[in-house]
């Protein structure tokens, strides 16, 4: 018998097929045991009549614990009140394993105990959902860029040095000496990218930081494209196109997801291009037509970045902030160098930055000299001089957080649902 | 102007394009000088004649050291004596940036000077082969996984616990606690599956071994598939379609890369299916014939898996090891319990162990008795034992090792040069 998963079933209908999954919910009426099977692909009901399976599989449909396997066998029937279209008529049920009491009920725990039970956790519906939208939405971003024809690069997790200051990063015990975790795959895909042109980092970054916020997990995964002979204008471009392609996506390949994670789509479907483009200046302005209190030259925080990310009804890309809140690395406006050359990508409804980017300096005069500005060590950094010592080219670049962008499009509230295994300050188990 | 890439110039034959990049090579003859043209998707050579440019140009083209950046502008013409089919006949030579004097000569230098020097390295054309085809491998392996719906997964890196014993380690300070950096995605790996059926998990994993042989780095990729309901036959089965896609594409997309690294193809066309199946006896058998010193029992070194290796013309797949040098997860063959149901695949040519994996033991009862048996911490292993207390299934997966996979493919020596930016005992810069 052709084993199916029930993804699949509706190409087998009135046929007969086996199914092997896991038992999620249980309904009881009479002599009829309606067993809710969810494989990792789906969740089907097999209705179980105590007339067409044998005494022993009846009798297991109704007593065991609910995420015992089993493989149930039977034809797969068009049902229009079942949300798949399509339910299964048992003839057989065989266990595989009993399960014990299953510790994750109906009624409501609390995150704490979730977490501790994370291995468990997402075996239910939500979380689920949550993991394969992830993984549609970063198989789109690498495919677009593979497409493009962009270099898919690692970049090392581990590093010798800081690239955006030396707070916040994990030490490691490296043999006889000291590494840090890698806070950004950037210094290194700009290497790569006067090496190969137009490249692409994926991969996991790390910040020690002690916040605990919805918005922040100690390990987290970027996407990092870097550009040789790109500027500022067409990067954004290329972001525009890339969150467009992410959210179709996710519309095409997770509507089941997004319907159990009872997302609105109409707001998703919004983010088509041209997304609005405005300077740090002008989201300041708007700050202030909306009563909040914002000095020029500060930084955007989290209540900031919604209040800018509410006032329009897509993705909006806000560039030119003050140099002094941005990084060593970034190029200044020419007619400005109070300016950095920067673009952040901030989720409507509140979602905030999802992207961070810009043109790089590309002066090594320039470099040095911010180096020297931010107290940065130099000899560590020696390497990434070099890229302004042997052949400079304009380049840019920008990394998507890809939690915070499956946040957004699963519109849920904090990023730690949107990873297998999160890591925060107080989580490392399981 | 439309800026052209040079692996894009054939379909400008007799049109004006621009091309940027960085001078790789430079011949003169007269009043003549030919350019070589880097710019990362290939090199081209530029014919820049006195008569044709600017007197500026000609004498830029003439001076500025090798790595200096260059717009060039020329007409496409065709040139059978080139290896790409083309080259530029230049009308503008314009400099970006004069590079310094380049570290880096024709001259041989001692492989840790280019290693001081990876971010420049990475720039020459074996090494920027590597890359590529490291990239079209890992592609295509995780489109290989994507088609087949299998969820991508992100395993965590900081974990509280090791997979596999305790030696080998890197440990974090992670706030007030110690983490370790994970030497394999599969524990959370099999937790995906159980939740989402078919999974596959790619990203770092690290050893911290002391050894510095050809075949080791502390900081290396894997793509592990985790396949809930599969036991050893499909799982070999799908290893080997995996492995003859990911030669296909490198056949398919890299031919000049191959050229470059002066790879036998021939040999890689002979990995289509069926690769041969051994058991570990067989191999035992095999290593006995050709007169090597072995005893049932002991693990292969590099030295038997070379021999074996060199006795196939095609990959080949070893199954059933002896339990005792495998992994407390391993299952047992049921007929004989001294037996895991363990598979390595060892590339031809010498190149030995690419992919391990195997079947996992789902017995609740027997997976506690391996864990005692092992000397392995009980407590941080209670969710993985979780997987079988809650509806067990038969489940199998393997590991496959990018950098070991991308070093056979391409012929060469030493694992470091199949990754951008590699970590050994004593490389951690840049």
């Amino acid at each position: 018998m052709t084993w199916v998963t029930v993804d699949k079933v509706a190409q087998y209908e009135d046929q007969n097929v086996e199914l092997r999954g896991w038992i999620a919910n249980r309904r009881s009426s009479g002599k009829i045991r309606f067993l809710h099977l969810r494989d990792g692909h789906g969740v089907i009901q097999c209705v179980v009549m105590a007339n067409q399976v044998s005494p022993e599989a009846f009798e297991l449909s109704d007593r065991v614990p609910y995420e015992s396997s089993v493989i149930v066998r039977g034809t797969v029937k068009k049902e229009p009140r079942s949300p798949l279209g399509y339910e299964i008529s048992a003839n057989e049920v065989r266990l595989i394993a009993e399960a014990a009491d299953y510790p994750i009920s109906k009624k409501d725990h609390g995150v704490g105990f979730l977490m501790d039970n994370r291995h468990l956790w997402i075996r239910s519906s939500k979380q689920n959902a949550l993991l394969k939208l992830r993984s549609v939405v970063t198989n789109a971003a690498r495919s677009f860029f593979d497409e493009l024809g962009f270099v898919s690069v690692e970049a090392p997790v581990l590093t010798p040095t800081a690239c955006e200051g030396t707070t916040s990063l994990f030490e490691v015990a490296y043999f006889d000496r000291s590494a840090y975790l890698t806070q950004s795959g950037q210094l290194y895909g700009e290497a790569a990218a006067m090496a190969l042109g137009q490249i692409c980092v994926y991969g996991p970054t790390f910040r020690a930081e002690k916040s605990k916020t919805r918005r922040h997990l100690t390990e987290f995964w970027m996407i990092e494209p870097e550009m040789a002979f790109w500027e500022l204008p067409e990067t954004i471009d290329l972001a525009e196109k890339m969150i467009c392609r992410i959210v179709e996506a996710a519309l095409e390949k997770c509507s089941t997801q997004l319907k159990t994670l009872e997302r609105d789509t109409a707001s998703l479907e919004k983010a088509v291009p041209p997304f609005p483009r405005i300077t740090y200046s002008r989201a300041v302005e708007i700050l202030k037509e909306k009563g909040v209190e914002f000095n020029w030259g500060d930084d955007f925080g989290a209540d900031e970045e919604a209040v800018l990310s509410q006032s329009f009804d897509k993705p909006v890309f806000v560039t030119h902030y003050p140099a002094d809140i941005k990084a060593f690395y970034m190029k200044r406006e020419p007619q400005n160098p109070k300016l950095a050359l920067a673009v952040d990508l901030l989720a409507p409804e509140g979602y905030g930055e999802i992207i961070g980017g810009g043109q790089r300096e590309d002066s090594l005069e320039m470099l040095e000299h911010r180096i020297a500005e931010h107290g940065l060590p130099r000899e560590p950094l020696e390497w990434y001089l070099d890229l302004r010592r042997y052949g400079s080219v304009p380049h840019a670049g920008f990394g998507l957080g890809i939690e915070r962008a499956v946040t957004w499009i699963a519109g849920i509230h904090h990023v730690r649902e949107t990873i297998a295994f999160p890591r925060l300050m107080d989580r490392l188990y399981p």
